[in-house]
């Protein structure tokens, strides 16, 4: 039997897609989540692929079919920078949001800053320690961290867009002489992304200081809310374990949405 | 009519207790809690009072009359450090917490280490500011952070515990001489609670690097759970607008409740 036949035949209330991210097309996610949908299935998914892709109109369908797509594993892994944005500042209007979310070109660029070596070599290192894939493309181009603006722009302030909205500039060409200039100013950079009116992702020279500015794979996320200031969440972006906690949050979270909707 | 008159007279269904905090018999705060339980109002408060004190009979006196008190505002100003732990980390286990909890005599430190300035004069610096208070005793004694503690332990961790459970040791005689010493290894002392078995403020010598290391008035918590690994989150402690924040998001939380028990 097929993934598709699984998701199409099996008597489940909801289908947990984990099926690695694939940016071209989001496949073969984006038909399971679909095809979960249409037979009436909640969907947990720690794809980025068909969310960076086609949020806005994966949204619009699980409404459609009266379901419920939950996906905290997507950003952050096991830290919860999804719902504390959308749900611990209820009542509040997140204004801008700004984070370090790729784990990868956190620890090139703090190896690069700490122990002044090349991009080629400190990518050769991460390669190593099993931080970056074989082809890196993904995060080193920003692709990832593009792909999880996305995911915040649309969840926490209601924003309809995809990958094609995102102006992407990643650190494949990042010199040691541009650290070496911001250090002199007790900065350093960082590739960043931003969500305000636009989205955007590149190499951004910050203070040491600044809450935001974590060291090696460790991700963090600014939250510029109207009436709370700004709020920094800080935690591990990846692993197995964190990301099986995130799935295991989202489950929960439609348990209890169904428990007080079967209520209604 | 007195404070006490309306509690009990009007006819509102959540009363909002902003008077200060009292940490010797949490009074006024105390008898307004107990006295809007008892006539079946909620309860928003940003007094840490009665909560250090008594914050477990409290919580069974809300549940015996059947409404519910909130305090986000108590811990960590706008910051929802409440809620952070508490809900985002649905289906984990939070295994410790350590923060750093109080904005004054995290100024006063982070202007000794980076000023060379004593003890004594920080804190002028701190008093003219307005960080501090004429008579700084609760902060600089560490009984504020100690009162956060108490609050979060019970809140998140789910421990009955008050005032009278922490081991208390503030800063009032902290010397210029430790922190040399502490920068020596690149490290700094900050004043951070600790909830594990027991609770604990100490000065304590910690990493520049370690994402708790604020600076200023900032305040920072972490949580170390048992699946998603650590989580930190940092904003500022205080503010009168940021505070508000809290008390709006508790009445919302209180009216979510609500509605969802009136189906029921």
């Amino acid at each position: 039997m097929s993934a598709l036949n699984v998701i199409e035949n099996v008597d489940a209330e909801t289908i947990v897609e984990v099926t690695p991210t694939n940016i071209k097309d989001g496949e073969p996610g984006l038909t399971h989540i679909k095809t979960a949908f249409k037979t009436g299935k909640h969907v947990v998914t720690t794809n980025k692929g068909p969310l960076a892709l086609a949020l806005p109109a994966l949204t619009e369908l699980a409404d459609y079919n009266q379901v419920y797509l939950r996906f905290s594993g997507t950003v952050g892994g096991g830290t919860p920078v999804l719902d504390a944005g959308k749900r611990c500042l209820t009542g509040d209007r997140i204004l801008s949001i700004r984070g370090i979310l790729n784990g990868t070109t956190n620890y090139i660029l703090t190896q690069m800053d700490e122990e002044h070596v090349t991009f080629q070599e400190a990518l050769k290192n991460a390669q190593k320690l099993g931080y970056a894939e074989a082809d890196p493309t993904l995060d080193v181009d920003g692709i990832d961290t593009a792909s999880k603006l996305v995911i915040m722009a649309n969840w926490i302030m209601n924003k309809r867009v995809t990958l094609k909205n995102v102006n992407i500039q990643g650190i494949r060409n990042f010199t040691l002489e541009a650290l070496n200039k911001a250090a002199e100013k007790n900065n350093t950079i960082k590739l960043i992304g931003f969500v305000n009116e636009n989205l955007k992702v590149a190499p951004t020279e910050i203070s040491r200081q600044n809450p935001l500015c974590v060291r090696g794979v460790l991700n963090a996320v600014t939250f510029v809310s109207e009436f709370a200031g700004e709020q920094t969440i800080i935690g591990r972006g990846a692993g197995g374990m964190e990301t099986a906690s995130a799935i295991l949050r989202d489950l929960l979270d439609i348990k209890q949405k169904l428990s007080t909707k079967l209520i209604t």
